[in-house]
């Protein structure tokens, strides 16, 4: 085979062989095809796409260039979910506890926060202590003894992805479904899961901006997943403003922990719920979403999830006083209070924006080796549809930086205040 | 600026300006740049094109990558042809004199043959001591001189087009219209010419395979000629059929002078007058092309055009006693004649797979660095719409290689005989 001959094949709109497409891959990684081939080969797929077949090839390939876990022995199905990503969104925290407590077993494996979104790991790594860089052993023991563990991707998943990501970042090569669907599924599947949840995003702070492009990605990414014969559930929902009420690492530990001690009831905890019900579903211990989304209420109120939780805490090393007592955790320098200067409704939060901005407070990051200050973020008292009035308090801005004004005026351009009451911003557009 | 940005900005269909295009191929050729995003960028340019400010943009930065030849001392306008290659394509050798011996000054910087097609520094190089290496100021002074001179690309022009190229042809972006026109024209604008005629082919021998976009192709290279003030006729011309009875280097130079003695007069001589009259014309020679080809004619039946041509040989260090006794030149060890197995017209000759098969008796080259044999290649006593009896003579086989059955089978797949006699092929199709 010749790489030019697949390039031109793609190129021209042709459907590749499983074969072809791992004479590509294989070869890209073993150093025999240069990068400027698998580059071109990479807009080819931008711009030709890839149809069912060949991105299960492409998911596939990638899958088993690396180490693919076994967990059989491990008693239960195994149930993970993945988010596309998004401001705010923190309902790993929250359902990986539930549903282990339902009895379902979570071998999650997260990613860092970049950009404007944030990141589990960054999250989980607010708590004192917590550490997400297990070994493949200590994760699996865990998985098995306490039902749930978070961790990031070891050198041994999927090293193709790396490879190749790395290369569509520098390559103007990032926006292509099939390329990010093999992305996501390489990576899922190498956890050995027999269910999973979708939580794709959409709106101004997703990487999907419309529904037809987040539709479209949910539809691949779930038929992906099931011709590898993992059940698989997608929800589109919204990102049209920052998931919950707190943004940044700590403060969504924060919102996290005050909802699985169920002292918070706000549209993040329906998320919530409804993730871990399916989870929950998907894991065989519930007849149907409903009841798993009852279950989950249940070991809220019942208190059976957040010991979970301080069970996964502490057994990845994490200093549950923390949890315990959330008032102990370290203060932010600067507290800037956001107040409205009129009355109105709020129409809009760019959450891309306030992610944006949140990089500035310290709260996230541009590169992968840029540091986090756990503490910065913003917590928001009022959301897309409330009603203001002049001086009420929209958001709390907390951060290290001294540089009040320019953080205030940078937030006040994130969002939108009007006379009218906008429609109110659905969760979930669509279950797929 | 930032290289994935412009390759956002071309992949999603937008205009670049001439500082971003100045910016991507400049920061290539100073290493600032990766080959893996100077791919990625002209495959972006494959799929969205360029517009005619982008082309003449990426043309003139390529242009001026390396010198451009001052001719301006030397009397009277500078005009050179370009065809865009094909099977038996020879014209250059008998245009070259007799424009310049119209008084046409033609500086021509031409190519070496590649997979199917021929080149003429290849066919010039059949004629024994004859050289196309020659130093700028011997170009020079034999453009002053004798009227042409023509040689091979030096290092010192359009040096991104050499390394451009180079990353084309192994990432399948060869076949792109402003990246082919940028890449000629950069190359035919440094030779300081006032004048240029474009003969595009068409057909199952050409670069482009269809009419339409044999068109396109033509009116581009015309567009940007002119915008650099060069006055540009192009023809659209068949190939469907090798031009002429003879193909192979030295056949070519035997055909051309057969030519020029004015002892041939096929559908090549009737070219060769078209594109000679319009170089005459663009030369300040003749009030319009008709004159030009008059006055062509002219100069092949009063022997001046021969005159230039051993001028030429000669001036370049050919020795010309092979010109004025043909039959002097080496034998090829075997001569394979091709007869007809059968009654009819032919109705198409493959000129793709006829140049494939030459490359194998030895008269072309897969890589620039492969040897050719100078004598090797075919005689045509038949075209296509001539009429055939059983055991008819169609063409001999020249070659040194001993693998006649081989050989004689391969060119029967090339060719078709019907019972009906076929439509005449035209030879010039558009002018533009």
């Amino acid at each position: 085979m010749n790489p030019v001959e697949i390039i031109v094949k793609k190129r021209n709109g042709g459907k590749l062989s499983e074969d072809e497409i791992k004479f590509f891959i294989n070869g890209f990684l073993e150093g025999k095809i240069p990068d400027y081939q698998m580059s071109v080969f990479l807009m080819t797929v931008y711009f030709n796409g890839m149809d069912p077949d060949e991105m299960v090839a492409l998911t596939r390939i990638m899958l088993y260039s690396g180490e693919v876990l076994d967990l059989s022995h491990i008693d239960g199905l195994k149930v993970d979910k993945h988010s596309t990503g998004g401001v705010g969104d923190k309902t790993s925290l929250v359902i990986a506890p539930i549903a282990a407590a339902a009895g379902v077993k979570v071998p999650m494996i997260s990613g860092r926060g970049l950009g404007h979104t944030g990141g589990t790991l960054d999250k989980l790594e607010a708590i004192p202590g917590f550490r997400t860089d297990l070994s493949k052993n200590d994760f699996i023991k865990i998985v098995d003894k306490v039902g749930a563990c978070l961790i990031g991707q070891t050198k041994e998943i999927a090293p193709a992805d790396k490879k190749i990501y790395a290369l569509r970042d520098v390559t103007g090569t990032v926006e292509s479904i099939p390329l990010i669907c093999a992305s996501i599924m390489s990576k899922k599947l190498a956890e050995g899961i027999n269910g999973l949840v979708l939580d794709v995003k959409t709106g101004n702070g997703a990487f999907m901006k419309t529904l037809n492009d987040s539709e479209n990605l949910a539809v691949n990414l779930k038929s992906i997943s099931e011709s590898f014969r993992v059940k698989t559930v997608a929800y589109i929902t919204d990102m049209n403003q920052p998931l919950g009420n707190y943004v940044g690492n700590w403060l969504e530990v924060y919102e996290s922990v005050k909802i699985l001690r169920n002292e918070v009831h706000n549209e993040l905890t329906e998320l919530c719920h409804l993730l871990a019900g399916t989870m929950i579903y998907l894991g065989g211990k519930s007849k149907d979403v409903d009841e798993g989304i009852h279950l989950s209420k249940e070991l809220i109120s019942n208190g059976k999830a957040y010991q979970k939780f301080l069970e996964i805490v502490e057994s990845q090393s994490g200093d549950v006083s923390f949890i315990e007592n959330l008032e102990k955790y370290p203060e932010p320098k600067y507290r800037i209070e956001v107040k409205s200067n009129r009355s109105g409704f709020i129409s809009k939060i760019d959450s891309f924006l306030i992610g944006m901005l949140g990089i500035e407070l310290g709260a996230g990051r541009m590169k992968y080796t840029d540091e986090i200050d756990p503490k910065a973020g913003f917590i928001f008292f009022k959301k897309v549809g409330d009603e203001l009035k002049e001086g009420d308090l929209i958001a709390e801005i907390r951060t290290d930086k001294n540089n009040s004004d320019y953080f205030l005026s940078k937030f006040l351009n994130s969002i939108e205040i009007t006379d009218l009451k906008p429609e109110p911003l659905p969760l979930v557009y669509k279950t797929i």
